[in-house]
């Protein structure tokens, strides 16, 4: 085994699309552009593919860096490149920013062709099928018949989940991590104070604030805090920060005393500066409805009765955003359609994050994982 | 026993106090009104009184309703009554709205005479210390010179533990449910995004808005809200909403689509219209800063070195905003003090709102508790 390295610099590429794209709101984008990354090369059966889908916060830059800007690294870039767990040596690694996304693909900030204006509030609610979609016509664009897996953490595990229902015979294998089968209504209300604190910031217009000079950095800000609060565990911020004050001793004001204000007004303050407040609102929207059995009068086992992929299913014990419980629900589904599932609970406590996270167990699980899949795949 | 009844019609009550209030962090009130209301008849020794400490979104109306507004039911009516568990047939019960408070006490709303104009951004932050000495100066007025018992949930029970270290020799017994030794980094975190919203507000105008004919409307309704997640179980929540659609279909828009959003917004806009930011940052701040231990080289146990009460201690296992380990913190720390201690640890699923809930092993252990009490005070 070769010491892990990093994919080194990346260049995104734009793929256009000509062809309208329905979506399951009843909408139609007419023509769009998908921002995406490749790492490895793509053998001569074109059988070694492997898409990474993204969760909220992040695209299609998913290793390596920008040679103009090296301190971009991508999102998952402990997990893919040369020597890591998803070994770009071996695979051929794909990374696409989304539908509705604000990194390069066609989404709310874009202009649409018809008025010459951003689309704003006028952009189509997009869903993990639709992504799934387009991610499939971007793979037909690439010569990617079949991915040997489908890999993501979170929403992005979502759209691994889709594509073995909507495309079964064009993936191989899917890599779900810390995901869920639907939100709760819990995990649906935390979103929905989300998105009222950037619906009701005066700088929102309605959704049409490009024309106005201004972004609802007030609401983006306060989103973010509430996710970063959802995306730890308890006890990884008591970890982290505990209760210390910044100044060593209690100064009795409203301004930044605990250590975890700093951290919380930081983190919201640099997303503010970086993400679009529409894309905001329709990532979390595609989240809520999120939910493959609602077709099936619920049942979530019929909703996988056409999946013929290979599932890999990790949770991690202190995730309370998608508990260990919502991946046995995903589980149970698969094995009531006796499809080759294995799952692994990785006691862990940094919560839903830790699928971003260099944890050993998991990390050396998901490399056995493609290990195999190497094995197979050899001519 | 007698069937369970209302304490009836009430009066509220206002007393003047003249001597001036240190607060611990450094400011000084020189007069201020406290609000009270008294249920059931002090005995001749006085020594049936029982102080009922209210949490962030409560105030002295313990009980009863007021006759010119009989919707207006106290906010722990099932809980105080003749009959009752905490049975005013027997007990003297008092209800007191805290210092910086919104319903009848000085707060931050309240004219500063100095200035002739509302305190707002000038109103000295508060601490449970300073509350539980403001109620100790309301218990001298009333004649009360020892409590049978001081009794609260939540921030309620912080004030109950705080009476027991402050003036140990004035309080018999203290109920503390649902609460903590202190708070969590993530629960000063959900306060920090409240007051985020509320001070980002551009109604806000500092703390002063009263001059300017409006309220942060936006940032006391997003505080609320997020107050109400953590309030509820994921369970509860799901067993309340589960992910029904109010059309019983997808709507696909940002609008109230799932009954939670309805719901979370319902309870946004009916707090915006009666609580007070300035208090709402007060109060979130007097539980941030509650931490007996502080004192002590953060040593629990020697911040109950003074303490003399007995202690009945209760939470909830559903309750994630103050879980059973931290009470289990607490009595601890009491029983390292060979002190008299009750725990009960009460399996119900409805969260940190249990304590505000009928729940009959609930009930009857308080019950008991005060039947035991009672039996004790006999002459």
């Amino acid at each position: 085994m070769s010491q892990p390295r990093s994919v080194g610099a990346v260049v995104a590429q734009s793929a256009h699309f000509d062809e309208p794209l329905a979506t399951r709101s009843g909408g139609v984008l007419q023509a769009y552009d998908l921002a995406y990354e490749t790492y490895g090369t793509l053998n001569a059966e074109h059988s070694n593919a492997v898409l990474v889908c993204h969760a909220l916060n992040a695209a299609h830059h998913v290793a390596g860096y920008y040679a103009d800007d090296p301190k971009n690294i991508g999102w998952w870039d402990n997990m893919v490149g040369p020597g890591k767990p998803l070994d770009t040596d071996k695979f051929f690694v794909l990374g696409v920013n989304n539908i509705g996304g604000c990194f390069g693909s066609t989404g709310p900030a874009s202009i649409n062709p018809k008025t010459g204006k951003p689309y704003g509030s006028s952009f189509p609610v997009v869903t993990v099928e639709d992504w799934v979609n387009a991610q499939a016509r971007l793979a037909d664009r690439l010569g990617i018949e079949r991915f040997a897996a489908v890999m993501g953490g979170s929403l992005g595990a979502m759209q691994a989940l889709q594509w073995t229902i909507s495309h079964p015979a064009r993936i191989r294998n899917a890599i779900a991590i810390a995901t869920a089968p639907k939100l709760s209504a819990q995990n649906i209300a935390f979103n929905e104070v989300a998105r009222q604190a950037i619906t009701t910031d005066p700088d929102f217009h309605g959704g049409n604030y490009y024309g106005h000079g201004v972004v609802p950095r007030r609401g983006l800000r306060l989103a973010r805090m509430i996710g970063h609060i959802t995306y730890l565990s308890d006890d990884a911020m008591m970890e982290k920060f505990g209760r210390a004050l910044r100044s060593g001793a209690p100064q009795f004001h409203f301004d930044v005393d605990f250590e975890v204000e700093s951290y919380l007004r930081y983190q919201g303050d640099k997303f503010a500066e970086y993400f679009d407040a529409n894309t905001y609102l329709l990532i979390t929207r595609a989240l809520d409805y999120f939910d493959p059995a609602q077709d099936y009068e619920g049942d979530l086992s019929r909703a996988f009765e056409r999946a013929k992929a290979r599932f890999l299913v990790i949770s991690f014990t202190s995730d309370w955003r998608f508990a260990s419980s919502r991946s046995r629900e995903v589980v149970k589904a698969l094995l009531d359609n006796r499809l080759d599932v294995s799952y692994a609970e990785i006691d862990a406590p940094h919560g839903h994050d830790a699928f971003l996270l260099e944890d050993a167990r998991y990390h050396a699980l998901v490399r056995a994982w493609y290990d195999n899949l190497h094995r197979e795949l050899a001519p």
